[in-house]
């Protein structure tokens, strides 16, 4: 699917702002893809359809989760993460997007998973540090992005396990693994 | 056991500091179980035993947890989190230990669990915040465990954990399950 096709589909999904931020994601994106040796094509595409899902009403994800036999422990986590793991079949359902790893990178750019593919790093960290992004400590991943894409990846991670413990709120398994993993791939460097 | 009888048999184990910090978390175990309706005795005990196994050499430490089938995830992760089931064991087999509760309590006095017992947060939280320790936010969480124990609980596992991601560590899986399921019966008060 060519670039204008998919910005056409999933515009309407989405608010000007939410809009904007996956402008910035798409770039961002393809940036980072050229800099680590991934498919640029597909970075492009899982960045037009990461947040594909992002303002559907909480009934219908929590119904798709249902019915599709995502992990229910979905639906004991805050349901930001729901749009993520719903998009991924959204975007197959109705774009007809077909390619595993980018349903994967739609599917993980919220919770993160053990074993991230490059695809999957790539917009997990372009969602978190796409130039509309602005909070203390973006600037400094920003910076590590360009030198070590792990490095980068683990200190999105601490700060979202940090954001979340500030605010006494769980922190989904998958995100805590993933972060597990990176460190420990990390220590054999 | 008796107290005196239990006290000669750990003190043989321990350096002189590591004796006054279990003198530490004994007395401010027995507080606490005072304090939040727990068995004084059994504080006590699982207190006197908690760091038992603390200086047996790591390849003795490392055939315990081989040879009785405890869970091999222990040994990817840093020694420091071993001395709690091996001294479970060791208190059990050396010292005649057999109540449960107190055994339990020993075990996951480090890492903390999913559906800890009363006394198992007693331990963890003396061991936690005993006169003898001193670092920043300690002094935080001895009040709110004058207040709420489950509060202190989790303050203390999140400190534990920023802590570990501060140093790029990895953070054992029950530790972050505990807290997580910690704030989610909290979400419930």
């Amino acid at each position: 699917m060519e670039r204008e096709q998919a910005l056409q589909m999933v515009r309407p999904q989405l608010t000007e702002h939410r809009y904007l931020h996956t402008l910035g994601v798409m770039e961002t994106a393809i940036r980072l893809a050229e800099k680590y040796g991934a498919d640029g094509k597909k970075a492009e595409l899982a960045a037009i359809f990461h947040d594909y899902a992002k303002f559907r009403p909480k009934d219908e994800m929590r119904q798709i989760i249902k019915e599709q036999k995502m992990p229910a422990i979905l639906l004991e986590f805050n349901s930001e993460l729901w749009h993520a793991p719903v998009g991924a079949f959204l975007a197959e359902k109705e774009a007809g997007i077909q390619d595993g790893e980018i349903l994967d990178a739609i599917r993980f750019h919220t919770s993160g998973r053990v074993g991230m593919t490059l695809l999957d790093k790539i917009i997990y960290l372009a969602d978190y540090i796409e130039p509309g992004r602005h909070f203390p400590g973006v600037e400094e991943i920003r910076e590590m992005a360009g030198n070590d894409l792990d490095a980068a990846l683990i200190q999105s991670m601490k700060n979202t396990i940090q954001f979340l413990m500030k605010k006494n709120q769980p922190v989904f398994p998958d995100t805590f693994h993933a972060y597990n993993s990176l460190v420990k791939n990390k220590e054999g460097d």
